[in-house]
């Protein structure tokens, strides 16, 4: 297995697109979810996104990445005027119609609509869920963090209620993500599904760790 | 398929080591990576981490989310007095290994000799990188982002080098993670493998996207 090594001057000089495959696959998998947003107008938006991260369990945290000046501009926008976002997970039976939500589709149009998956509204967030999404999850904006290296913006969720099926919560609380349908991302465009490997105990400093169920 | 349904009042009365495993599965499939970092003293430490977030491509950026006052304690403090990390796969040869750097070792115990990974020293960055990685990164921080709602610390890094193997760099720069062994993890202790969907093509308004190689 022959290794490469770049530096960052090399990465530098990588040819645009090839740079941009290059850098959004080396974080390696990701989650895929659809972000479901309104505006005052109440106009529609859903947008897929990967930069999805778990910020804390107490209070419940999730906490999404914007690029406010291309693609998620219409996103980054409704939640600024509204507050709220839902996060819908992504299955094998949809998840063609979910990437064709990264297209630039004007202001008026729904990507609802344009791609044929459905708006579902529950009672304690204002921002739409995907029908078709077997975990649906709606979120109140609790902080807004600018990065500034790069204007990117993390928008963090505090977690107002969630839709799920029962069969996919374990004893514990953990919950088998293959049960929902649930896939993985890779890059900008790779889909995956996950297949389980084990669940690991808690590691201790005195004794080896096992596999659980 | 029963739905439950759950309310933010409903989620914060779970017991707390369910409300764990159940928020912190509601993210999604995330990657899993091994932080390496080193102190003043030289001494050497090694986290699994999963909060790994693709921040940007040009320059290229990763941030990772620490909690400096529990189990990253020492990350978080390796960082903040040296100024690099690097981020490591993770494959199935040594997941176990990995997630026993989990374990609360004392400050003087390095996860390296605990776990029987072994430390590889690169030219770019001080920070030490596990030798049986496919993929190795180098990162210098730049900008070190508290996320106050919870007293976490968003960290951004600046890419500095990368090692991995070159038969996982397709043609347009796109790297085929499972040609790398990295492997997916999900809460905070299950472990997965990808097994690949398709890759589709870029999303446009005026024509439907297509599965590419």
């Amino acid at each position: 297995m022959s290794i490469k090594h770049y530096t960052r001057e090399e990465i530098l000089e990588m040819p645009k697109d090839f740079r941009r495959n290059f850098i959004n696959c080396l974080s390696g998998y990701k989650p895929v979810c659809l972000c479901g947003t309104i505006n005052l107008e109440r106009q529609t938006n859903l947008a897929i996104i990967s930069n999805v991260l778990h910020v804390g369990a107490h209070p419940p945290l999730i906490g999404i990445l914007l690029r406010p000046h291309v693609v998620e501009r219409h996103t980054v926008e409704n939640i600024d005027q509204v507050g709220y976002f839902t996060l819908n997970n992504v299955s094998e039976d949809y998840y063609k119609a979910a990437h064709q939500t990264s297209a630039r589709y004007p202001r008026e149009e729904s990507e609802f609509k344009a791609t044929g998956l459905n708006e579902f509204f529950g009672e304690r967030v204002p921002a739409p869920y995907v029908k078709e999404a077997s975990l649906k999850m709606g979120f109140r904006i609790r902080e807004r963090v600018k990065i500034t290296t790069n204007a990117t913006i993390f928008m963090v969720g505090q977690l107002e209620e969630v839709f799920l099926p029962e069969e996919a919560i374990g004893k514990d609380g953990f919950l088998f993500l293959e049960k929902m349908g649930s896939i993985v991302s890779s890059g900008l465009d790779r889909y995956h599904r996950a297949d389980p490997i084990a669940r690991l105990s808690y590691a201790k400093t005195d004794r080896p760790i096992k596999e659980i169920e």
